[in-house]
């Protein structure tokens, strides 16, 4: 397929709620089904009971015995901007490149995707959707002893599918040290054995889920993100848009009215080129135990303060899982955060308020963020520290919200973190002031700076929640 | 200036070999006269010899009692590819983003940019053109103790000068450790005093410059390299063309011709990620003392073999530069390599070969290189391990020569470090057997992935050599 033939097949794919399945109510069954067995059983343990897990001398952290997986390290920051300019905190480190891949395929003209019910441990509701393949290096080489990943081949073997879409992209810079994953998305033109385990749904049925808390786990977020709307190489294709209105319709045109943009992609590359040069952090290694702030126990490691995450175990017995039973540590998260996105109308086309965000595990320095992250929303809203444009989202009155669902981050990673995911509009015309970290995009400027892994993880997070047709449910 | 009117303005620029000089002739005569007088003294030294520069311990390496300008430092390097998998270096460590910036100005109608004669103890000639400002952040903290760069704040104090063009790109992996520099071109309307040390040429001029030996420095190749001979986002502007011929024109045209590139970016983006995924190195810190192959002496760093490269010291005296004397090592380099693209028709519009290049400084894995980057050409072209399509430069009968001069690298980090820069065609239609990290690329593909800092520093030097008038002088 051409590309411009591939990205009418998305547009299309993003479109239709009716697939193999025939309406939501059929996917809402068959996901229910999935839900009522096989339950994983997680147990949380003290981390010095976590089997082969335990703290690693010089400098003290917590790794798997094998050397594989990750371990978690301590790290002191030096930041040259923000609120806080120099903090420890224990941090991820897992430098190998895993796979995120969907399967695609062309049933009765519209694309499908094949997703996987998927349990994770750290999950609050165990289940959730997940792609088609999440694979650590780890996984395809076998350190669990158990099986490859199913479909794994087709995103690993030449020649047994078409890649559609395969970049790499960075995780959370909060939480993972440099951590990035390829993002792909491969189609096949045949029947594949479909394992009970995964069904078909078109890329509009995966939109209609995303409108739900915690269905569509964060790996099948990062990729959908990267599946455009509508070609933004191409003028609009208004036949498409038939049909298809408000915001919806804004949403689709802001991905290829490039003739309507506010700031030029030469003008974007420059503010980010400002937002690097100026901005920088400054890692340390540390010791686990010579953290400030931190308590390190055979039981846990956490904040004196309660705030931020701690890092707990967990036993888990599954039945289906590539391995029956493992433990493992996970970062446990307190409060729920928010990540929103403001959005408004320039020129006629939607734009949306970006914002430079520099975390110390980002691989490059200043990434494109959405307009608002902030973890543990109810305690800093009460605090002094509350960031620029929060009370917009926790206040939105005399504003429309056109998105506002909680989702869950990596469950293999983090022990019950959620964020609730806000895009917010504002009307036409009102005066908003903007610091220079700030730049109003469109959605096709973003894509295109995406495909170079120039946007976090939490922005792309919410491009994958735009274009669910609304009240599809 | 909206930026398909910069672009124009780029285009054009390009064309005039004629302006505030009105011909090569007097652009030379300019640069002979600077030349004449104002000589550094360069005299080598002992590494212990150097003033302020010391061997310092916890690991080994040699650095500044300032702490500040750069450190050479040891690595041990693991690789997945290439034919040798592991060894020991010396390596630059600079952490700190400098400024490589051109100032440029419309007069009578044609933009022109600020050329700086500058003296650079490395240069086998000292005296090369350089661009406006090449300024780190040393030069700008005055730890030389000197003044401030001339035209610094049109780069740095916002509002002086129009941006035209801001890009993080990377230098050197082979000896530079993560080191990028922002390549800036800013725009006034209105006169600067020019110093007697600068002047200004048009684009066309300083292409012309660039078909001759050891002339136009790295660091001003470096910024025209992202001036694009024609606008990439826009169909051709045959208009333009009229009395462009031949290879010029093709190039002309392989900015532009978007609608007859063999791969799409999409497929571009896939094979780079594929690169970074499969193929990645592993550093090591090591103390200079402690690298297999290497001798460290007070006199210098350099590797049994007598191949690669050295770590010498030099002494130097000027009257014109910030500081009048000091000591610095450089890295001196013995033999001339080569550094080549293989250029092809593919469907009636030029395509670039190029390559999957890892190298151990590239702060993100796998860059695009050119077809050919190699070293010490004649050693190595006597011995097994003369890399691929090295013969094709090197005996390019039934092949085309479009471009052959021999360049310096960074005069103010290396010693007599010069490669022969090459760009051969083939014929169209003469079959080239490629392995999988080679990829065919019109110029605008190598402009857009370039924008994003994914082309290395040698393949974006070839970029910038393109275009010049067949044999201007």
């Amino acid at each position: 397929m051409s590309t411009p033939a591939v990205r009418l097949a998305f547009s299309r794919s993003c479109r239709a709620l009716s697939g193999v399945f025939p309406d939501m109510e059929a996917v809402l069954a068959w996901f229910a089904a999935k839900d009522r067995r096989d339950r994983f059983t997680v147990r949380r343990v003290p981390l010095c009971a976590l089997s082969q897990w335990a703290y690693l001398p010089g400098p003290l952290r917590l790794g798997h015995c094998s050397g594989k997986f990750f371990t978690i390290e301590g790290i002191g920051v030096e930041s040259s901007c923000g609120p806080v300019r120099s903090w420890d905190q224990p941090i991820i480190n897992q430098p190998e490149i895993g796979i995120l891949g969907l399967l695609a395929r062309e049933i009765d003209g519209v694309l499908h995707f094949l997703m996987q019910a998927k349990m994770e441990p750290g999950n609050v509701n165990i289940l959730q959707l997940s792609p088609t393949v999440q694979a650590t290096r780890s996984n395809y080489s076998r350190v669990h002893g158990g099986h490859a990943p199913r479909y794994l081949e087709y995103f690993t073997e030449p020649g047994l599918a078409t890649v559609l879409l395969d970049q790499l992209q960075p995780e959370q810079g909060a939480r993972f040290l440099f951590k990035r994953n390829r993002n792909m998305v491969v189609a096949v033109d045949h029947e594949v054995p479909v394992h009970e385990d995964f069904c078909w749904l078109t890329l509009g049925q995966i939109k209609a889920l995303l409108t739900r808390d915690n269905i569509v786990n964060m790996d099948a977020r990062t990729v959908v993100s990267l599946i455009p709307m509508a070609d933004p190489d191409e003028p609009p294709d208004y036949g498409q848009l038939d049909g298809v209105g408000g915001f919806r319709r804004d949403a689709y045109l802001s991905y290829c009215r490039s003739d309507r943009e506010r700031h030029s992609m030469d003008a974007i590359m420059t503010w980010l080129t400002v937002g690097k040069a100026r901005h920088a952090m400054r890692l340390t290694p540390l010791p686990l135990d010579g953290l400030r702030g931190w308590k390190v126990t055979d039981e846990a490691i956490f904040h004196e303060s309660g705030l931020y995450f701690s890092v707990i175990g967990v036993d888990v017995a599954a039945c289906t899982r590539e391995a029956t039973r493992w433990s493992q540590p996970l970062l446990h998260h307190h409060g729920e955060g928010l990540v929103g996105f403001l959005c408004q109308s320039h020129g006629g086309v939607l734009h949306f308020l970006a914002r430079g965000t520099l975390e110390p595990g980002n691989r490059d320095g200043v990434l494109i963020g959405p307009t608002v992250a902030c973890s543990e929303v109810a305690a800093r809203a009460s605090r002094f520290c509350a960031p620029r444009f929060l009370e917009r989202f926790l206040d939105p009155a005399g504003l429309t919200v056109r998105y506002d669902a909680v989702q869950s981050e990596e469950g293999g990673r983090f022990h019950h973190f959620r964020n609730r995911y806000m895009i917010v509009e504002l009307p036409p015309g009102l005066p908003l002031d903007t610091p220079e970290h700030y730049l109003w995009l469109t959605l096709g400027q973003l894509w295109r700076m995406a495909r170079h892994g120039h946007v976090n993880i939490e922005a792309r997070n919410l491009l994958a929640c735009l274009g669910a047709e609304e009240s599809p449910l």
